[in-house]
C-alpha cells in the first residue's frame, strides 16, 4: 500500500493497465531542398488534421463534461496556429533541411524546455499543452505510432506516469475503474477532469513504489484517502468490497428520498434547491426531487465560442429551464466571469490577485451593452416561469442600485416595445463579501432575497484561496468568525423580511445542517449531487433540537469545538436513526471544485 | 495641456529634455567559420561585462531606493545567466554565421515578440527586462553607441516614449525635475521608482500630444492630477509657480510642529509613531518627532541576499533601532514574505492568487527554524529597549497559541542559556483579516496589543486588489463595513483592556483623523511622510468635536455620505483654524504605495 495525493474521490478496484511513457523515437532525417516544398505541405497536412481531431474530440468533451470543462482544446487549437511556434518549425525545416517531424519534434523539446526553465506553474502547465499538442501533430506527421489505449473490452485501473488532457479523452469512462499516475497535481486539469467524469483518481506515487506497477496488478484505488494498494491481500479485497456495496445500497435508499417532503421530523421545511450551469444538471436535479434552481450559474452559456450570445440564444434557454422546472423557482445570476473564468472573446487585463480583482459585477457595470442583454434575456423568460434575478459580488449599495438602475432601464424598453415580462421579477444578492454582511441591514431594504455564497465569502473571511494548496488547510468553513457572520446576516435578513437562503458548498455539506435549522434558514441551494445527501439528514433531524445548539456554537472559539458540538449533534441528536444511511457515513463533507 | 495617469506626486517646472527612441541598427554582418572562436571569446566578454555593469549599478541603486527595490537587477543577471537565452544566441552564431551582436539581438526580438505574443502582463514585463538587458549587452558588444542622457549640469524633466529601469538608475535625482513617458502602466518598475526617488511622474499621454514634445519646451508635471503643459502661458506658470511656494511654505511650518506635544487642542493625547522598514527611515522619522515606531518591517532585512540573516545579524539591527530610540515603543513585525513579497533564497510555490496565499505567520508556522531565529534576536534586543512582538495574518486562536508556543520555546532555551532579554516582553497581533475583526473578543484576551492594518483589511473586506487598476477605484477605506468592522476591534479591545492602534495608510490619511479621536483610538503608526501632516491636523482638532461626529458617522450607508461628514467636520469643526497649514491643504490624502 502506498499513499499519494487523492485527486477525485471513490473506490476502483481492478486490473492495471500501464500506458507506457510516450517517447517518440525516430532518426534525424534530412530532406533535400527540392523536397522542402514538399515537406511543407506534409507539415500544414498534419496541422490540420490535428486541428480537425481536436475540433472533434472537443465536441465529443462536451457531451460528457459540459461545456466549461472543455475550454483546454481551445488552447491547444491556439498553439497550432501560434506563429511562433510555427516559425520555428519553419525555421528549422528551412535552415537546417530537417524533416518537418524533426523540426516539430525539436520545437516541441524546446519550448517545453523554455516553459520549464521559468520555473512557474502556469507556464509549466503550458509546457505540458504543448506537448500534448505537439505529439498529436508529430502523431499525424508519423501517421504509424498509435497511442498505447487498452483493450475496449475490459474495465481497468489506467496507470501512467503522468496523462495528458487529450488521453483523459480517449478514455472510456463506462470501462475505466480508476486512475494512478506517478505524478500530477490535484488541480491540473487531468484531476479535474477526473472528478467532473467522477473516476476515482490517486497521484503523486512516484518514488512510493518498491516495484512499479504491471499491466494485470490487481489495484484497489482509494480516491477519498488518497490510497492505492498493489496486489493487496484477499482481505484487503474483501473489505474494499463491503465498502463499496455499503455505498451503493446507501445510495439506492438515498434515491428513493427523492419524492418524500423536505422536512425535519418535527415539521420545519427546508427547500433543497439545485445549483446548475447546465441544462443537463436541471434533469438531474429534478430528478432527485429539487425544490427549484437556487443558483443558475449562466457562464456555461458564454464559453466555448467566439462571441457572446444574442439575446435570443439566452432567452431561449433561461425560458426552457423556466419552464422544465415547471413553476418552481429558478434564481439567475447574472455573468460572473473574471477571477478564474476567461472567455476567449473578452480580453482582461491579467491580474495578481484576480479573485480580488476585475469579475462579475464589477464587469457588467463597465460593460452595460453585455449586462442589458442578458438582463433582457432574462426579463423575457420571466413571463414563462418562476424567475429571479441575482447579482454576484455585490459590494455596496451604490453597486446594487446602478445594477438595478440598468435593470430599470431594460424594463422600460421592454415595456416600450410591448414585450412580456413580470414586472415585478424578485432581485437578489449574493452576500459572498465581508463587506455585504458587515452592510446587510442596509442591502436587505433594498433586495427581495440575499443568497450566501459561503465559498468565496470564506475565502475573503480568512484570506484564503481554497484552490492554493499550500494554505486549503486554512480554508475553515466552520471558523467562528463565519459562523458570525452568518449570523450578522440571517439577524438583518430577518429583521427586513429578506428571504435568505445558502448557496455554497457549506449548503450541501451535511455537518452544517444544524446550523441552518438553528439560524431559522429555510432554503439551501447544493450541487445536485448532494441534494438526497442533506434530505436523508434532514429527515433525520429535530428543529427542536438543532435550535438548541446555536448558543453552544456562537460560544464556540474555535472550528475544532465548532466541529465537536456538531459531531455531537449528529451522534446523539437523531431522534430516529432507523430511516436511511446514517449522515456521518456519507461522502458528502468533502469540499468538490465547483464555484458558488 | 494634455491628461495622462499620475504615476508620481508633485509638480515640476522645466524644461524638457527628450529621449530618442533608443533602436539599434546595424548590418546583418556574417563571420567566418575560422572567426567563430573569437567571436565566442567576444561574446562571453560582452555578458562578462554587462554583469559587472549590473552588479555595480545595482550597489549604487541600493543607497538611493533602499534594497527592496533592487530586486529587478536580480532579474536582469539571471537572464545573462540563463542557458535558454544563451542557447538561442550561439545557435544562431554557429549555424548561420551571423555575428554575436546580430545574434544577439535577433535573439532578443524572439524572446520579445514570444512573451508579448503571450499576452500576459506577467510575460510582458519580461519581455521588457529582456529587451532592457539584452540592449545593455548590445552596447559592450558594439563598444560604441552611448546612451543619449541629458546634460549634467542642468535640471531638466525627463520626457521617452518608455523607460526601463536601468536608464533610471542613470538618472541624476537632484537634476530630474520629473518624468513624462509616451506609454508604462502605474504599476511598473519605472513608476515605483519614480515614486521611491519622490520624482514627479507623468504616463500614458501616447496619441494625446497634437505635437510631440521637443528637447527645450517649456513644461510643467502634475504628478497627482496627471497633468502634463507644453510651453503653457505665464499665468499658467504663475498659478503652478504659486502652489509649489505654498506647498514648500507648508513644508516648513510642518517642520516646526515636530516638538511640540502630540495632542488635540483640548488636550487628548494622541501618539503618532513611524511605519518604517530601514534605519535611514527611522532617522527621518526621529527627526519629525516621532513617539515610536509601531511597526518596523523586518522584510528588508531578508532582501538582496543570498541566504537567510543570521541571528546575530537581526539582532544587532534589532537592538540599534531599540537603541536609537531611546525608550520609545518599537513594535518588530515578525517576516511577511510571500503575497508579493519574495526572496530569492526561498522558494514559494506560484500562486493563483497570492496575496489569499502562503504568506506571513503561514509560512513562519511551517518554518519554525526561521521563526525561532527571528524571535531569538528580538528577545535578545528586548533587553536592550522597549520593543515588543507582533505577528502578521493572524486568522485564529490556534495561529495565535502556535506562534506563542515557539515563543515560549526560545524564551526558555534563553533563560537556560543565561541569556538576558525580557521576559514579559509584550506580544500583539496584525489585525488584517476579516477573521481576526470578527473574532476579537476572543484575540483580545490573549494578546498584549492589536494593530488594525487597515490596508490588507480593507482589500479582504472588500475583496478589492488595491495594485490592480482595474479595480482600484473600488478600494475603499471610507466604506460603511470597514468603519463597522473598526467598531468591534475597538470595542473588543476596550472590553479585555488590550491596547489598540492603527498602522495601515489610513493612520497617515487626515481625513479619518476624527474617526480615530471618536473611537478613542490613542495611538497611530503612519509613513514617515504624514507624521507631520497629521499632527497639524491633530493639533487644531477638539476630541469634544470629534466625538460627536461618530453616531452620524456609522449611520452612513456609503463612503460618500461619510467623507461628506467628514468633510463639514473639517470645514467647520476646527475652532483655531490659523495655527498651521489646513488639513484640507495638504497632499497627504492620497494612497502611496508602501504595504502595512
Amino acid at each position: 500500500m502506498v499513499r499519494g495525493i487523492g485527486a477525485s474521490s471513490g473506490i476502483a478496484m481492478g486490473r492495471a493497465f500501464v500506458i507506457p511513457t510516450w517517447e517518440w523515437d525516430f532518426p534525424d532525417k534530412l530532406i533535400d531542398v527540392a523536397d522542402l516544398a514538399y515537406e511543407f505541405e506534409r507539415l500544414y497536412d498534419g496541422i490540420r488534421h490535428s486541428k480537425d481531431e481536436i475540433e472533434q474530440i472537443k465536441q465529443e468533451f462536451v457531451s460528457v463534461l459540459g461545456e466549461e470543462q472543455t475550454q483546454i482544446f481551445d488552447a491547444h487549437l491556439a498553439i497550432l496556429e501560434d506563429p511562433v511556434f510555427m516559425n520555428e518549425v519553419q525555421g528549422i525545416m528551412q535552415r537546417q533541411y530537417k524533416a518537418a517531424e524533426v523540426a516539430v519534434k525539436e520545437t516541441i523539446e524546446k519550448f517545453v524546455n523554455m516553459f520549464d526553465l521559468l520555473d512557474d506553474g502556469y507556464m509549466k502547465e503550458r509546457a505540458l499543452d504543448i506537448k500534448d499538442v505537439g505529439n498529436r501533430l508529430l502523431k499525424h506527421l508519423l501517421g504509424a505510432l498509435e497511442e498505447t489505449l487498452p483493450p475496449k473490452d475490459e474495465p481497468y485501473v489506467l496507470v501512467a506516469k503522468e496523462l495528458i488532457p487529450s488521453q483523459m479523452v480517449h478514455l472510456d469512462v463506462n470501462q475505466t475503474l480508476g486512475l494512478v499516475t506517478m505524478m500530477g497535481g490535484k488541480t491540473s486539469h487531468v484531476a479535474i477532469m477526473a472528478r467532473a467524469m467522477g473516476v476515482p483518481y490517486v497521484l503523486g506515487v512516484e518514488g512510493k513504489l518498491s516495484t512499479p506497477i504491471q499491466t494485470g496488478d490487481y489495484l484497489i484505488i482509494d480516491g477519498d484517502e488518497g490510497l492505492v494498494f498493489v496486489n493487496p491481500p484477499e482481505q484487503e479485497i474483501e473489505r474494499y468490497r463491503q465498502r463499496r456495496e455499503t455505498w451503493k445500497a446507501q445510495q439506492e435508499l438515498l434515491l428513493q428520498l427523492a419524492d418524500i417532503p423536505s422536512q425535519t421530523e418535527d415539521g420545519m421545511t427546508m427547500n433543497l434547491a439545485a445549483n446548475i450551469s447546465s441544462i443537463k444538471e436541471l434533469e438531474q436535479a429534478i430528478a432527485k426531487g429539487t425544490s427549484g434552481v437556487g443558483l443558475f450559474r449562466t457562464e456555461f452559456l458564454y464559453m466555448n465560442r467566439t462571441s457572446f450570445p444574442e439575446e435570443e440564444e439566452q432567452f431561449v434557454v433561461y425560458r426552457e429551464v423556466a419552464e422544465r422546472l415547471n413553476g418552481k423557482p429558478l434564481v439567475i445570476r447574472t455573468l460572473d466571469i473574471g477571477g478564474d473564468k476567461h472567455l476567449d472573446y473578452l480580453e482582461l487585463p491579467e491580474e495578481e490577485n484576480p479573485s480580488l480583482g476585475y469579475r462579475a459585477i464589477r464587469i457588467m457595470l463597465d460593460r452595460t451593452d453585455l449586462f442589458k442583454t442578458q438582463l433582457r434575456a432574462i426579463l423575457r423568460a420571466s413571463h414563462y416561469g418562476n424567475i429571479k434575478i441575482m447579482y454576484p459580488m455585490i459590494s455596496s449599495l451604490d453597486e446594487l442600485r446602478r445594477a438595478n438602475d440598468v435593470l430599470n432601464e431594460v424594463k422600460a424598453e421592454l415595456a416600450e416595445a410591448n414585450v412580456a415580462f413580470r414586472a415585478d421579477v424578485p432581485v437578489g444578492i449574493m452576500i459572498e463579501l465581508p463587506a455585504a454582511v458587515m452592510i446587510s441591514d442596509l442591502l436587505a431594504k433594498e433586495v427581495d432575497f440575499f443568497s450566501i455564497g459561503t465559498n468565496d465569502l470564506v475565502q475573503y473571511v480568512l484570506a484564503v484561496d481554497r484552490m492554493n494548496e499550500q494554505v486549503a488547510h486554512l480554508y475553515d468553513p466552520f471558523h467562528p468568525a463565519v459562523l458570525r457572520m452568518l449570523k450578522i446576516t440571517v439577524d438583518n435578513a430577518k429583521r427586513f423580511g429578506t428571504h435568505i437562503s445558502v448557496c455554497g458548498e457549506m449548503a450541501g455539506d451535511v455537518r452544517a445542517l444544524p446550523i441552518w435549522i438553528a439560524l431559522g434558514i429555510t432554503e439551501l441551494s447544493m450541487s445536485v449531487s448532494s441534494i438526497l445527501h442533506v434530505k436523508n439528514s434532514l429527515i433525520q433531524s429535530r428543529q427542536s433540537e438543532a435550535s438548541t445548539i446555536w448558543q453552544e456554537l456562537a460560544a464556540c472559539p474555535s472550528s475544532t469545538a465548532v466541529l465537536q458540538v456538531l459531531g455531537r449533534y449528529w451522534e446523539t441528536g437523531i431522534a430516529a436513526a432507523s430511516k436511511g444511511p446514517k449522515p456521518s457515513e456519507s461522502d458528502n463533507s468533502r469540499p468538490a471544485s465547483g464555484c458558488c
